[in-house]
């Protein structure tokens, strides 16, 4: 075992040495490895010394360090998996156990620690008590926002059409904005619903790439009028493409006097409003029916831990739940506890309350809380360093770690040295520069700007 | 690091002197852990030593032990989780690089090594090549085999619909038998067909628990006449129930008269069928659309971990694709790579291809087998002590590992020191012996069969 330990430590003790974008052609692969499974066992330092050979190099190095103070992160594309010593450590802890928790009797400790970190994180977080179990909410730990997204709107489909009649599929309504995250069509195909009655309304640079609560209320009006049924809406705290927020309140107060569900999808940005600081993004959330946020996004945990609360788990339960005979046990038939299989698409899960119990614990709110602060003064520095060089153009506002901006991607991408990624927001081609690898600190900021510099400056040379 | 490592090489050093069934109340773990999340951080120690105390004695150990030689499975309850030495070792790879790849440019090793495992079990399968990517079929790996059958479901749906109009949404039937894997009504439920056109047919111990071709016809018959639309059939191989094997060829055969998709589930059994010897399960396989098996269930990884085959991959992805911006990259475009995230529900997916690829090798196809022979033969053993006292029954025929038979189940449940669970067939109340936990040896089969007697014989005596 002790091989298999020291090898991911030479690979963070290294890291910085590896360009953070792998650098192989499609296919690379194929050519490197056997044909076919091999017949007699290998050893495990054979397959080591492979892994360091073919795999390592076809490895984009996003990840997070687990021996701090090591190695890491010039990743600044996408949102970085913020992975951390302890959610390592704990890794290694849930997979040893191997519980398989479908229901309470599985293994108790899995269901019932997943209550109490769920009840933990909503209080950090100052949710409503409607939100937390002792106010007949409640929450489950899913892979990821898009199980969550597809959970809920199966919930909300299923509540709408035992009111109004199953004919009614084809009229239900979805809405998201031009911004919201790709999950939401995802679950709108996967549920059935209707993909041309998904609204994926215009948002615009003048108003933050937020939706306007205006433009809701019209869109929906509309669809009233022309006989349909407006269901569910997804608001984004956090956009994926520049960080916007939806202002949760008044996008309540619209969908309240329609009826809808209003799901909001905080998956990267949700961990900040552990902040006092930060709360106020998620202001309104009383309205909501569903939120959500990805602990592997910004919470310290490794893929894949995702946080869902619900004002009314039944509606979840009734979508989700089947019955079976080979499941049924005293504890269930008692009603004296809870089986997390209808709460979640899967009937297996595995042991995620372990990863966030620990990282909860052996962080403690005060850190969390300062990590999260480091992360996002790092991104205001960079910031500012865009700000005063002009031949960049910071496109959106700053609300947490990620800074957007114009110019010059393919070249800094191809680099390999620092790695960003592209969107295009409003017509326009923008550089997405995300801060939240664990191990980032301000000189991998400030040597990101360099490269970006010298691309620019090598650039203008030529013309 | 070596703390947590020492404490999981512990735990399994002394499972043997834990209850497998944990004995815990409903609702102990809230009276013994703090109300809120601590504010300042905790040391490792302290964490496990709560976990030693607090959270093991929740646990149901039905692990797989990593250190071989030690401790483990006194558990025969549902399909055992089947985790490894290598399986964990490779957990601690596969969370240490914390690989998102969501398309091929966020680590092309992980997409490649996916498309080489899957291509090297199909093999070693004997798939026919219209599963494989060479013969334009292809593969995938996904969470449980829920989530398998909750895609191939919706890409079924979709292409039914795209030809016969969306109005016939409610028009859809869904077949699966009374033995199929709960599984299959959720997905129908999240996929928005009607509960009401879900067919669960009816199985019959003269059968062996396996669905009679004819009975299908005969239900599929009549919804046509109705004016029903028949979409898809799940078959499975190896029920959860008593591991029945619904005859997969003839099946096809049905299906092909009524253009219905064919799933074939052999989520626990699907691994067997490595042997030369239970291949024949598995015969007609070619007649079938999507074919999948749980990898953590017989097939020495941890959970998660699901192979899906399909002979059209582009139905699936069909379903399941959006294209966003954002994610847009030279080697998409290019056509040369292809994106896993279109070919599953989430966007976010882990390195599961990694463990695999260290089972394969570190195994070898040799190894793998003996290991599934060797259960094979436990069960067998179980079945031949069983047989030879007139207090019990085997109640199915024993395909695999499992072996079901009737009698005495609760007082045997509650003692803790072995772990069997229940199920209803046709009506009666049977026993379930899953013989698959990774360490399970003669010895522990024997004595659990020493356990079952004497409580016969306590009960007997009390008469």
């Amino acid at each position: 075992m002790n091989i298999t330990i020291d090898f991911i430590v030479d690979y963070y003790q290294n890291i910085e040495s590896y360009k953070v974008l792998s650098q192989v052609e499609p296919g690379y692969l194929k050519k490197l490895l056997l044909e076919s499974a091999p017949y007699y066992p290998e050893s495990i330092e054979t397959i080591l010394q492979d892994i360091q050979k073919y795999i390592i190099p076809g490895i984009t190095h996003s990840v997070a360090a687990p021996r701090s103070g090591q190695g890491s992160p010039n990743y600044f594309a996408y949102f970085p998996s913020s992975g951390s010593t302890v959610g390592f450590l704990v890794e290694i802890l849930s997979t040893g156990f191997n519980v398989v928790g479908f229901n309470w009797m599985s293994s108790p400790a899995a269901t019932e620690l997943e209550c109490i970190v769920i009840y933990w994180l909503g209080e950090m977080l100052m949710l409503p008590k409607s939100f937390l179990f002792k106010g007949n909410g409640g929450g489950v730990l899913q892979g990821t926002a898009c199980e969550a997204i597809l959970c809920t709107l199966a919930a909300a489909r299923d509540q709408m059409l035992n009111r109004y009649g199953s004919e009614k599929m084809e009229k239900l309504v979805v809405y998201g904005f031009d911004q919201t995250h790709s999950a939401l069509q995802k679950a709108v195909q996967i549920a059935g619903c209707h993909t041309k009655n998904f609204r994926a309304i215009k948002t615009m640079k003048s108003n933050s790439f937020g939706l306007c609560p205006n433009s809701l209320r019209d869109v929906v009006h509309a669809d009233v009028k022309a006989g349909l049924v407006p269901l569910f809406l997804c608001a984004t705290v956090g956009t994926t493409s520049t960080n916007a927020i939806d202002p949760i309140g008044p996008l309540c107060e619209v969908a309240k006097d329609f009826n809808i569900w209003v799901h909001v999808d905080a998956a990267y940005a949700g961990s900040a409003c552990i902040c006092p600081e930060f709360r106020h993004f998620i202001d309104g959330i009383e309205g909501a029916n569903s939120f959500t946020l990805n602990a592997h996004k910004w919470f310290l945990t490794t893929l894949d831990c995702c946080y869902l609360w619900v004002k009314d788990p039944s509606a979840l339960i009734k979508s989700l739940s089947t019955n079976l005979e080979f499941l049924r046990n005293k504890a269930t038939d008692s009603k004296l506890v809870m089986d997390y299989k209808h709460w979640q698409k899967t009937l297996s899960r595995r042991f995620r309350a372990m990863k966030l119990w620990l990282v909860l614990r052996s962080y403690g709110v005060a850190n969390l809380r300062n990590f999260l602060r480091s992360l996002v003064k790092m991104a205001k520095l960079f910031e500012e360093l865009l700000r005063n060089d002009n031949r960049f153009e910071v496109v959106a506002p700053r609300n947490f770690a990620l800074v957007c901006f114009r110019k010059l991607l393919e070249s800094i991408i191809g680099s390999g040295n620092v790695y960003m990624s592209s969107t295009m927001v409003d017509g326009a081609y923008i550089i997405w520069c995300a801060i939240g690898a664990t191990l980032t600190e301000e000189r991998h900021v400030i040597r990101a700007w360099k490269v970006i510099q010298e691309h620019a400056n090598a650039l203008l040379s030529k013309n």
